[in-house]
């Protein structure tokens, strides 16, 4: 992937988001308002503090995240959708 | 669990809501407007300074704690609700 | 008393509010957005500074203070009624 | 006086208000909007820093002080009505 | 004069308003929402920093000064009004 | 170019936009509310401390970037358009 | 010129605005909504830091800068306007 985020940003492959519980049984719309999950793609170099030093991220591509349903912006690279946040955004790592 | 929350983020299962008092009177809706109980299941590694230096957190998993109603995002893992959380918007350990 | 306020916060029960003055003359409502008087029944350990360190609180348990009508958010312990609310938010010690 | 302010706050005994000027004449009510004067009657140990120093206050007991019409919070003590607020909020010493 | 500004605050006289321009033209209305001419009175010791060393202030008693017409709280001193403001809302020095 | 943008701020020439796909579809309006693709024709001497010290830019003149639809001001310089705007909201860089 | 600007201020003459493009074509309304031009005429001694040190300013008497709209209150001196603003507002030097 050639997106280089800026800072302590991120890019975040969503996945797929599933309508149903493992039952079987169709999510109602209020159910899906929770954080979604989503795989990291891309990370930036880190924070630079204000005297100019480079803090990396605690993130690595590959992580499987949990992320709040609003936080990022939606990006396209090469016709596929990703989202780009501040790592701050992300709630959880999971597996 | 395999959740990992991030930096100075907690993961907590809800306690049940007693909707009535030792002496069995059913509590009334406001009543319910209080903090609520819950009990630590995850931490993150802490926060990170602006210098990238990590603090611990204060909380460890285990402690049933107080917080308030409209705090932190719900998250479902394995059919399980739980709530994420900042650390900072916990009220006070219990017990 | 079984709770851990955390960090800069405090656990106060609050004064019986007089309703009469000193006279027995009944206070108007207004007369009663005044601040309240309480008593520390708890403390947290302390603020902690960006780097991790704590600094301890300045009020003790069985202080009594006044702080703002608005302050602090209600809890209830073993069906009594207590406050928590931050250190800032009090306003003086009496006595 | 038994009440000790915290922190970086102060207690003020309002002034009486001059309704009249020093010729006699009534002050319209536009005219009272004005800072007021008081006296310093109580004074807090200090600002506490980040990391846990204390700052000693400039005014001392018995300034008397000129403050915004809206600054501090209203407090009675053994009958008495004061005002309690922080330094910050003083504008100036006079005499 | 008997005021003494707290920290970075000063006391300023206010300049005669020139409501004709030097050829006698009486300014309209909307040429008066300009900064506004003025002498600086009285001046405080200087800001606090954090850590409680005092930083004097740049503006001597006897500069005249631009400010904004809406800078400042008006006092009244001996039946002469000033105003009190920040040095940081003085705009310029002139002369 | 004979633009210099003060402190941590870049001039982009943004992308034209496409509004076909590579399969020579028509994008709807709400397609392209998302990030824009520009490229950084000038860049300022970097972020100024609070000590005055000076902090370099992350991005090159001749980098390829994404911003958010609604950062920076437009200039235009010799008939040209352009765009001024902090690094800070530049999202990301691209190939 | 005899304004000396507090602070990371600068007074800026404004340069005449074009209403007509190079070829004579007379500029609608919302093409003016652009960053202006100006010359800088007089700049202060810098930002003081907390600590109370200056810090220079990067613009020198002499420079053309763009500069948003809405940047700056106008001020009068000997019948000629300018504008006084902070460093931070101005947003490129130019040629």
């Amino acid at each position: 992937m050639k997106i280089k985020p800026l800072g302590d940003r991120v890019v975040v492959k969503r996945s797929e988001e599933k309508e149903k519980t493992k039952g079987g049984i169709l999510l109602p719309d209020t159910a899906k308002e929770r954080p979604q999950e989503g795989k990291i793609v891309a990370i930036g170099e880190g924070r630079k503090t204000d005297e100019g030093k480079i803090v990396p991220l605690t993130l690595k591509v590959g992580d499987t995240i949990l992320y709040g349903k609003y936080s990022g912006t939606e990006i396209t690279v090469d016709e596929e959708e990703y989202l780009i946040m501040r790592e701050d955004d992300v709630l959880a790592v999971i597996g």
